[in-house]
């Protein structure tokens, strides 16, 4: 599951741009010094078995990469494309009135258990994990292609800065003087809870909850933000949700004070 | 100095393939956790400009990359280029009477002073040193551009296989049933001598060696190989040296019995 999230991440950046082809992919591989040769030969032949299953996933294959020693276990890579202009969106083009859709929900890490389960069961927990699992390792394949299909004007892929770190990045670098507001956050189910009884550690609600490998935070002409969400809910089987609105503004984006929390179901 | 050595090291992998031009890089930075804050603003930003130095002085330039924190201090990347069939060399067409060239010396890291000081001065090691960064910082463009002037066979970049390890792989490789014999080693100054006093750790002289970015070993038409051997040394003040050559065999490599140890002069 670590080498799909890890593919996925890669891939990302270019399903952001709206490119849904890649030609080909370069595996990075961290092999931990701390681990045994046991260890070693169970964990990473699943790891890189993951990466190359989500490359063949996205029609793609691994013709390379390099493996070095580390301290800590790593895996990334890259994922080139060749495509001519009309193949790419580039990310500086909304303008107000367009919508923010999330084309898939994201996460917060289920730790801190003593502080949560009075708000929620384990089994709750054990759910929204394997939730956030899941959604790390899809692809934003689908979620790209369509972008073309509704005429998005640019996107971003959430991971490392939360929703609205991802959405101030993609704020900055627009042409026009617009700004990003969020109303509504979708949270896997009782994840919310979780992070109000946490002290807010992970700022969840303020949207800087981090996540490996998220989705992608898409803007749209308003009339046609809806039908995105249906289409990529018939093609995937997955939600996408209209999160914000563009607003005219200095290159912005933020959360409103008390945002809608909607409630993505857990994995059953 | 390491952001060179990076960076060349990068680009010879298109280098050895006969690829002269980059069209784009990526830099992969590791930024140690044990640094102190101090220490990382000073050492970080020097890396990052050897690196884009380096691009810059092979023509490309650093487009993008990712950064993380990690317990070692770690610097890699990409590097990209789109070509046509007529642009690279598949390194698999050594044919017998091909001579080996290798296109710069490799090094041994100047360590174990009690052993090695009887046999060489402080100034030798520093010399040799200096002589070693250089060379590993320095890039194989032009030793790619002469491989289609002189019709090079094939090639590969010796790196942390030392240069056996490497042309056992490039034999390995080969269409037809060659081997390698490799009868000379160029060495730099003194250092065969503190191989030896070492008790031989690193292997020197049985082409173990590793360096972190070398140069290039090529496979060419024995009529060629004095030339190309010429033309590098006029380009580019440092000289390659025909250290085999190519015999009917089962794609294997060996260096023999008691090779003749080609002396490289140490960087004054």
């Amino acid at each position: 599951m670590m080498g799909k999230i890890a593919c996925a991440n890669v891939l990302s950046d270019l399903y952001a741009m709206g490119v849904t082809e890649c030609d080909n992919m370069l595996m990075l591989l961290g092999v931990s010094t701390k681990m045994t040769e046991k260890e070693r030969d169970v964990v990473i032949p699943l790891i890189m078995r993951g990466f190359k299953d989500s490359a063949l996933e996205a029609g793609t294959t691994v013709t390379g990469g390099q493996t070095v020693v580390n301290p800590w276990c790593t895996i990334g890579g890259v994922a080139t494309t060749v495509c001519q202009p009309n193949e790419y969106i580039v990310p500086d083009n909304a303008v107000v009135g367009d919508v923010a859709v999330n084309a898939h929900q994201w996460l917060d890490q289920p730790e801190r258990w003593n502080r949560i389960k009075l708000v929620v069961s384990e089994e709750d927990v054990r759910k929204a994990y394997h939730r956030a699992m899941d959604s790390m390792a899809r692809l934003n394949r689908i979620a790209s292609r369509l972008m073309h299909k509704y005429n998005a004007h640019g996107a971003t892929d959430v991971t490392g800065f939360g929703l609205l770190g991802h959405a101030q990045t993609l704020a900055s670098h627009q042409k026009n003087e617009v700004s990003f507001v969020i109303h509504n956050l979708p949270v896997i189910a009782k994840m919310a809870a979780v992070a109000k009884a946490c002290g807010n550690m992970f700022q969840l609600l303020q949207g800087h909850s981090a996540e490996t490998s998220g989705g992608l935070l898409i803007c749209l002409p308003r009339e046609q933000a809806a039908a995105y969400c249906k289409d990529i809910e018939k093609q995937e089987g997955y939600q996408a949700w209209i999160i914000g609105i563009v607003e005219k503004g200095n290159r912005t984006a933020r959360i409103i004070d008390k945002p809608r929390v909607i409630e993505v179901p857990a994995k059953e």
